[in-house]
């Protein structure tokens, strides 16, 4: 792969930067009356999802500008490669071709699609005998509960996939276990029974950590309720390239499904990795997923830049981050079933473009992926908007807002919409000194009071958010948000001169851990390690003698 | 209340300001090196807690330095001021007194002190009959299940307390509801039966919106099971200060508990807002957790700067935003039933301090509050941990770590604690190129492709991070680390010079909410908004027209 230009080298950078500090003391509300089309034109809708950015601090000169550093950057040339099946992850070797696991037709990737749609047909006829109640437990009976042991992009996609599509489940409930700590599996397991449960194990290699601790003690639960080990197999799916390993644990191939090389943690959900989806919604909903994504593929792929909503995503992020200082980015899902999408939306963007050199190891000298948190709306309302309203940080908002419920309780739904609008207002009108001071008076205070109290009130505004909404949370709509966020991910990161595809950064955590491990399991001594790290295993160990003497 | 001096003009501001410009290029490795007894003396317990900043990025004279900037700001007499019930609430002319809460005596607060003791045993009575059976709905069976009603410090107080108090919870389950969104409630409410579910309404005006639009909601799910007028009462307690709209709603004052304008509502989880809890865990537990809290408070008042916790940590805010250029604050809890002390303690501090004027009203020009972020260990190392190792952006961590764990799984724990002292150390130590080159080679590699891989697996490490930990999660440590951390925004409150117990902010959202709800349902019209609220609420009239045609 060519060594590309670095963001800061581009040419569009340096009228970029002009734009932003004349753009820096402008206010959002004097671009709206200087441009009666904003609102319009400042908009616009793709796979059945509707972006408003017109409240970011941008005009259209800025745009422009945008949209030349993106021509610069060779993005759609990047886009081009990234469904062309190139080696975009340059670290690895190895094509991004998570598009692929939702497209129609194969493409120029025909072997590929080959095992995708084997793949496809084997998740639907799962979905299919569990949906159906024909897969039995190791007593005879049907099974009820499925529960998925995966972490990272093996848990957080599903998760909030599940959670989101809760209107569309059918009869068979599944459960999300992660974390190495115990208690994560055993508040799952509590309430169920070991006869009519079903794990499935999601790990590309079968090594990992958490999900390898979490399913032994998931096979002794099962084991212990009484079923004999010819029984297991009969409770255990793995979704992994590591058949051999996955056959030592006890899953035999027919019971695994396949995960590619090609296919990164954090883009697996429209995989095998998303069976736990398709079974808890069905097959023909899982698929509609699969279209929606599909839909926004084709848009990425096939719209001019000036049109393309992931690209314009990606080049707000590089503006607000890069060009107006903001370290941080919120999403704030106003639908309590999109409650995970920031936990989600973490791991995609901050290990995709959480790093500090280029695809070819070039250290770069601007910052990269921001902080990107959130909850879901009116939550945050009661919590962190005081910051958002007046605190000291640049804040950019992705609001997502389906305009519907399924709930039926369309007055309670108002309510909500109202709120998720009213937000956004707010953070761009805010509140003038002299706005506040009258408002308290109007409230009855006297003048003094008022005067005192104003500065308390008055809100500087100005701060930018964007809006994407959507008729109804379809999975279809969902597929094409998720489809969103993912190339959007991609355009920051061509735009940045980073590989969002590897994640090298974790590597060192874990060779430490299995270091620390060897101390705490007294098979090595704890020498060598740095003071503080001495001093917290003697602080471990005098807990665990507390334990010991029954304390 | 006397105006205080600023940040920035404190005396001992430009001395800070030249130890971060020294120690900016430092090694914090290098800082142990040159101080043997740094793990220990970068140490200090309290209340059951353990300390340990050793690994954040400063050294005795900066420390000696913050510790002036605390006198200088007056922190210790704000100390006295708040136990002594002045008060610092201005803007609203109150005390902040949560520290009654939990007191065992009223200690010049006497009047206040009856009416909490008064409150306490009204818990305590309600948690013993319900856990007992003795409360009974209107088909005269024991209620199970109790649903707590509220939003904000209302709920994420409680729903943090109960969840991570688990192990030692009785008979009645206890679920929280606060989305104004319909499907928060009718998800929690599906598998509950009306006849055996209580609710708590938690709003100290009751009149949050949210709140007042949920209990509605679950007054006609009581009703439609078939519940007569009269047996409402059965079904619900409040706690607020507004006896007569609870009574407006039904509940009688003998099924009020109070609540008080002295305490606000992030620190409301001590009051009777905490009755879900106490209900959940038993009172004698709940008595524990308030004595943990307790103790952090007699630990808080009596020690000295120099070995004051809390002070130490708002010390370290300071020192990581405001001199180091920290833009953000990651709490890693290495415990899953920890997982929403990020979301707990989002509100804690960007609420009380995500404001951009002085306590007097005059606009701070320096940053304050950080955006507070998180989530349980190990789940981030397979998803943001990326960015905290090789991101371009400074993220001080505090990892918090119960020692032992109450699930028996001695073993698998042993995991999740070496994964949190390796992820601390990790950070610290990071792994230079040379290093990372070796590791590449190590593993087989050739020359070359060693080279060209080790910059994207080194690591420049450096990064700060504190490690809370505790013996166990006990009630009394959990009591211990909230109040840590109220003190802890407190602290930096003063030094901030800004009230954090007031939230002006989240006032104007509020209102313009309430015009829009108009608009939504037709009772004004959309005029005199801006562009952008127009069309999105054009796109939602036509969102609803699609559903009204039966789509």
């Amino acid at each position: 792969m060519a060594s590309r230009v670095l963001l800061n080298e581009l040419p569009a950078h340096g009228e970029l930067q002009g734009h932003a500090a004349a753009l820096r003391g402008a206010s959002i509300s004097d671009l709206f009356a200087a441009d009666r089309q904003r609102a319009e034109d400042f908009t616009l809708t793709a796979a059945g999802l509707r972006l408003d950015y017109s409240r970011q601090l941008l005009h259209r000169d800025a745009r422009a500008g945008l949209l030349r550093l993106a021509g610069q950057a060779g993005v759609e040339d990047g886009i081009r490669a990234l469904f062309g099946g190139e080696h975009l992850n340059n670290t690895e070797d190895r094509p991004a071709l998570h598009t692929l696991l939702r497209a129609a037709s194969g493409d120029g990737q025909q072997e590929r699609f080959r095992e995708v749609a084997g793949a496809r047909a084997r998740m639907r006829d799962w979905a299919g005998r569990l949906q159906r109640g024909e897969h039995r437990g190791y007593t005879g009976a049907a099974i009820t509960d499925v529960v998925n042991i995966g972490i990272g992009g093996s848990d957080l996609g599903p998760r909030l996939v599940t959670e989101a599509l809760r209107p569309y489940r059918g009869t068979i409930a599944c459960h999300y276990v992660a974390n190495v700590d115990p208690a994560d599996l055993q508040d799952t397991l509590r309430p169920l029974h070991p006869a009519t449960t079903l794990f499935i194990v999601c790990s590309k290699s079968f090594r990992t950590e958490e999900t390898l601790a979490n399913s032994l003690s998931a096979r002794r639960w099962i084991l212990d309720a009484g079923a004999a080990d010819a029984d297991l197999e009969r409770h255990f799916l793995a979704i992994t390239s590591n058949l051999e390993a996955a056959a030592q644990f006890g899953i035999r191939a027919q019971h695994c499904l396949p995960m590619w090389d090609w296919v990164g943690g954090r883009y697996s959900v429209w995989s095998a990795i998303g069976l736990s989806c398709a079974i808890a919604v069905g097959w023909a909903h899982f698929e509609q997923f699969l279209a929606g994504a599909a839909a926004m593929d084709a848009h990425f792929r096939d719209s001019p830049a000036a049109h393309n909503m992931p690209l314009l995503l990606g080049l707000l992020e590089i503006w607000n981050c890069n060009y107006l200082g903001a370290s941080n980015h919120a999403v704030l899902p106003y639908d309590n079933s999109l409650r995970r999408l920031p936990d989600f939306l973490q791991q995609l963007t901050m290990e995709s473009n959480g790093k500090g050199v280029s695809a070819q190891g070039a250290p770069l000298d601007y910052s990269t992926a921001p902080i990107l948190w959130g909850a879901a709306g009116t939550m945050g309302q009661h919590s962190f908007h005081q910051l958002l309203h007046q605190g000291t940080r640049l804040c950019p908002v992705d609001f997502v807002l389906p305009l519907t419920t399924h709930t039926g309780l369309a007055q309670q739904h108002r309510q909500l919409v109202a709120n998720c609008l009213a937000q956004s207002r707010a953070l761009m009108v805010g509140r003038s000194l002299e706005e506040a001071r009258a408002t308290l008076l109007q409230r009855g205070l006297g003048a003094a009071d008022a005067a005192r109290l104003a500065p308390h009130l008055a809100m500087p505004g100005n701060r930018p958010s964007s809006v994407i909404s959507m008729s109804a949370l379809t999975p279809a709509a969902l597929g094409a948000l998720l489809a969103l966020y993912e190339h959007r991910t991609f355009c920051s990161a061509r735009l940045w001169g980073i590989n969002p595809f590897d994640q090298w950064g974790v590597e060192l955590g874990k060779e430490i851990s299995a270091q620390i491990l060897e101390v705490l399991s007294a098979t090595r001594p704890a020498q060598g390690l740095d003071p503080t790290t001495e001093h917290l295993i003697a602080a471990w160990q005098e807990a665990q003698s507390g334990i010991d003497q029954g304390q």
